[in-house]
């Protein structure tokens, strides 16, 4: 791949051409076209198209078959391939179409393994675009005033994203059933948001642990602020450290990280810090396949990440004896997440631009955008996944108190 | 093993009381006592014992012993073993503790595995007893007045058995999202409650399936009489021959009889016939380890019966494409169902004595006790798990419509 040939001019050979309705018929979707550098629009029929994926240069066309773990990702974010149109409705109609063979299954697949990894916050500094310092600025930019980088509950789907997040904290501390005076801890805390709301709304005592220095700090200096430093104690430390026994034990969105290598290794600790009336909450990304990690990806965008199977999920609770009582869904809620995500991006776009470049930006939206695409068209689901020990009956006697107050 | 001990009189040797000692102390709990043929009673702590294990003659010992798979269960059956106090409070007791070694182990399994094999209707008539006609009299004896051999569903604690059922087929039409006019497919339909309930308070056509003669006549009939043969199809046939193609698949208490050597083939099933936007629901009992079927258990009790685990229950959905979307466990449910029949059953007992004998009364009555104990303690669980097409978004918001009508 030369990179020489970006801005080629004219002519399209035949073979070119036949390449790109090749790319195109492997969608097996007639509403996208394919417009060439010579401005030739490929398509497959007649149907007004949803969008347009336009290769600026004829380089394009070796660039993706030679890459086809990241290609097409990666010639959107440099601008050599544009997508005309909905961004979002356009990925839409390319994620939902039918496996497709070979090169195109592999691209397929790179995008689908590239959109699910979306909540490695910190690995996401590194590794996304190592070269920019995120930080916390820029996450303010785009999330809700709490800075929850997960999955909100929309009360309705017209909800503000803040009235939402603040749902989810609400329906996780239900879903555990706290009760005032309880222990909790957290695996993977973010922010804080959730631990601060446990704490202030349901009189429990948290401890949360996070990796993240600047995460952890920004979370402390939020429990000062709000006086809530006596019930909250923010660890920096791994997950595997938890120590001491809880009444319950929440992790929302941190799955994602663990690697499933460590899933019996959580279970362990699970298994350890809960006590025998304990309940528990998992809320993760995942997927109805198990699909192995690209390299490239692995590499490059989000290291160390994988959406498990539901099946993977239980996997981490029954052999350690804990009973999974209730499952939820809410991938719906994530499409709708992530377009109040990319809504404020975008009204941030020139900001995050001229501070980041372009490459990054476009980068991001795609993330985003993809991101959006892949709940939206079932490839990648939102479990939350609650339990308790096998041997308690210390359970609601239905779930009616998550949606009707006091029952 | 010579029946001829049966009734042996008095004297204990040495080893007989190490023996039942060291029974007693696999169990790990001394609530439980052990009484020997001459009224000795072997106890490990001066604790009030909820119930007492009373060996009725010497030859007791070495039958459970050479008898580790079913040994208990039988004695029990034919009188040699009694037990003091409350059966049900005694196998909770018994259930309850943790895994023994060896025989013990074994025995225990093999109780466990007895237990969990509830629902085979039509097995459960040529295997528990072979020489009995059990027939749907004798379900009427201590069923609800609809004949639901499933897990029912308590809007309280106190409801009565009766609404528990209607709720609980409320719930499943609920949860599967019913609206006139659907066309519904039920796979293992028993003596037809569901399907009549569906079609009468939904409005949908039920093609309802199952491979029992005497339980698909019942069902006809009773549509017939309420009206609504032009609504339900009762089809003698197996689940494998589904026809058709329906907007919802539900299965409620069939499950356990597919054996999971079939369920990929289930699996294929519900894919063949489910509509792209349907729904479905599977409802089960289910364990949270795998345990092999015991081969005595097997054959004589409940052949091909299996309680998988939910990861084997999502395992028959992902590999078609089917995204489970809503995960619900009422284990406690069912050991208050269970509590119901054996209520129902013991004012029936002596009128189910007089006809199928003191042993076949013994052994349906420890089956009860056994099953209640077995959901009680966590050893069995009951899950309804809801599915739909991994690409369709016909489904509801979230899951307050389940409690908050109209919502």
């Amino acid at each position: 791949m030369t990179h020489g040939s970006f801005g080629s001019a004219a002519g399209v050979t035949g073979f070119e051409r036949r390449i790109a309705r090749r790319l195109l018929e492997k969608r097996g979707d007639p509403r996208l076209r394919i417009v060439l550098w010579n401005g030739e629009e490929i398509r497959s029929s007649d149907q007004p198209p949803v969008g347009r994926i336009v290769f600026r240069d004829r380089g394009v066309v070796p660039y993706l078959a030679r890459h086809p773990d990241l290609g097409l990702g990666d010639a959107y974010a440099s601008g050599r391939l544009e997508i005309e149109g909905d961004l979002t409705a356009v990925l839409k109609v390319f994620l939902a179409a039918p496996d497709g063979r070979g090169a195109m299954k592999h691209l397929r697949d790179a995008w689908r393994m590239w959109a699910r990894r979306s909540h490695s916050l910190s690995r996401a500094k590194s590794n996304i675009h190592s070269h920019y310092d995120l930080g916390n600025d820029f996450y303010a930019l785009w999330l809700d005033e709490q800075m929850a980088y997960t999955c909100a509950y929309f009360p309705t789907p017209s909800s503000s994203l803040e009235e939402a997040q603040v749902a989810k904290m609400e329906h996780v501390s239900r879903k555990v059933w706290l009760r005032p005076g309880d222990r909790v801890v957290e695996a993977g805390c973010g922010w804080g948001a959730l631990a601060l709301h446990m704490a202030r709304h349901h009189g429990v005592y948290v401890t949360a642990y996070n990796i993240s220095k600047e995460q952890i700090e920004y979370a402390r200096q939020r429990a000062r602020r709000e006086g809530l430093s006596e019930r909250v104690e923010f660890r920096e430390d791994d997950y595997r450290n938890i120590a001491g026994r809880y009444d319950a034990f929440v992790s929302v969105g941190m799955l994602e990280h663990v690697g499933d290598e460590n899933y019996p290794e959580l279970g362990r600790v699970i298994d350890r810090c809960l006590l025998p009336h304990g309940r528990g909450l998992i809320h993760s990304i995942g997927r109805n396949v198990r699909q192995p990690m690209d390299p490239w990806i692995e590499r490059h965008i989000f290291p160390g990440s994988y959406s498990p199977k539901l099946e993977e999920m239980v996997g981490i609770l029954s052999p350690n004896e804990l009973t999974v009582i209730d499952v939820e869904n809410l991938r719906m809620h994530y499409a709708k997440t992530l377009e109040h995500w990319l809504e404020r991006f975008e009204k941030n776009a020139a900001a995050i631009e001229a501070r980041f470049g372009s490459v990054f930006t476009r980068t991001f939206r795609l993330y985003l955008a993809g991101s959006i695409a892949s709940f939206f068209v079932g490839n990648l689901q939102l479990w939350q996944v609650v339990f308790q020990r096998a041997r308690s009956n210390d359970l609601p006697w239905n779930r009616s108190r998550l949606y009707v107050p006091g029952s």
